[in-house]
């Protein structure tokens, strides 16, 4: 019912906590980073941690943050730092028969890092809005110089990572499976995309917005 | 379209980027945290920020979490050190005419605070089932002594914290409006309950869950 994926070797991306099953399988990590739209990425800033949701995109076995070049940039805040980045989809809720077994179906991603400046930011913003947007590089007008400029792009390895993943029911006490007097079960969580909302636009829907399908 | 909640003086909580609108309204700090299901738990660990995805409840101006009495235990780890927690809730995403102003919208909750043991777990466990599964608390078997025993309940005070809504259509270059190349606007995402799945019985499905609106 609970699955991790251990993908690396180091203490900090093996998992101790509710390790039923491990499994050594990186696309399972590649599919949690494609499902999610967000990530939060925690990084030590004046002696305390510092959490950023942010977009994300991956290519390959790394994944692309971008931020501005402004004074107090993702940029200034982690480059060269280690970091924390978590990407987490939770696809339901578990209803137990005792309040104690009650659970959430999730699947979460974790990756230990270094955030360093990508070398091609006009490629690592292509990966970001292919991921948030697919179909949004060749159909919307390319960045400008100066856009590129005013845009840092931060990559960071997914070597070191660790997955969870729950699914289906609960997990019971045997007692309380036999008492039978509550019902148990679980709930899915479904994620759908809404009728797109024009902006000051007499133009036709284009296919990657009113067909998207992730 | 962007609006930023400043809930405290500090400078970690104070906004910085994008900030088009400031307000003091901590009833939107709260409904953000009402509304989602999981947090993001940043806290430093052996010299790097270490992240756990997890249940939460709120109750008044603090939040509980919890975890479980082992040795590699969400208390062991975080307990009387800072911490950072996150509550991101992706509303959709932003199709400009350009691709450096796609964009998401989303509504996101950071606070900062000192995780402290909570007095009253079983309190503090109330409030993270009924947060996650309302109407369970009441429904399902209470917890036992040696469960309550199992459980380790760690609270977190409100009082620092920030907060960053965005949402409607793009952000636009008039060039590009002028322009008029491409569709503009954005897609919603739509988060619902699927059917209920049982789990071994014959037990009709409680209204707290066939009737779940949140």
């Amino acid at each position: 019912m609970t699955s991790d994926v251990q993908l690396s070797p180091t203490e900090r991306s093996t998992i101790k906590r509710g390790k039923n099953r491990a499994v050594q399988d990186r696309q399972v990590l590649y599919d949690i980073l494609d499902a999610g739209l967000v990530c939060h990425l925690a990084v030590e800033v004046d002696g305390a941690p510092f959490l950023v949701p942010t977009a994300y995109g991956r290519d390959g076995n790394r994944i692309f943050l971008h931020g501005s070049t402004g004074s107090q940039s993702i940029r200034s805040m982690i480059e060269g730092k280690p970091v924390c980045v978590a990407v987490t989809l939770v696809d339901g809720v578990v209803y137990s028969r005792s309040v104690f077994h009650h659970s959430m179906n999730y699947r979460s991603a974790i990756v230990h890092g270094i955030a360093k400046v990508a070398e091609d930011p006009e490629h690592a913003l292509k990966v970001i809005v292919e991921h948030v947007t697919p179909g949004s590089w060749d159909y919307a007008r390319s960045p400008s110089k100066k856009e590129l400029a005013a845009t840092v792009a931060l990559e960071i390895d997914l070597t070191e990572a660790s997955v969870k993943v729950r699914e289906g029911g609960p997990g019971e006490e045997p007692a309380d499976l036999e008492a039978n007097l509550v019902w148990g079960g679980h709930l899915p969580l479904v994620r759908t995309w809404g009728a797109p909302v024009p902006h000051e636009t007499d133009r036709a829907i284009p296919p990657h917005v009113s067909g998207r399908d992730r």
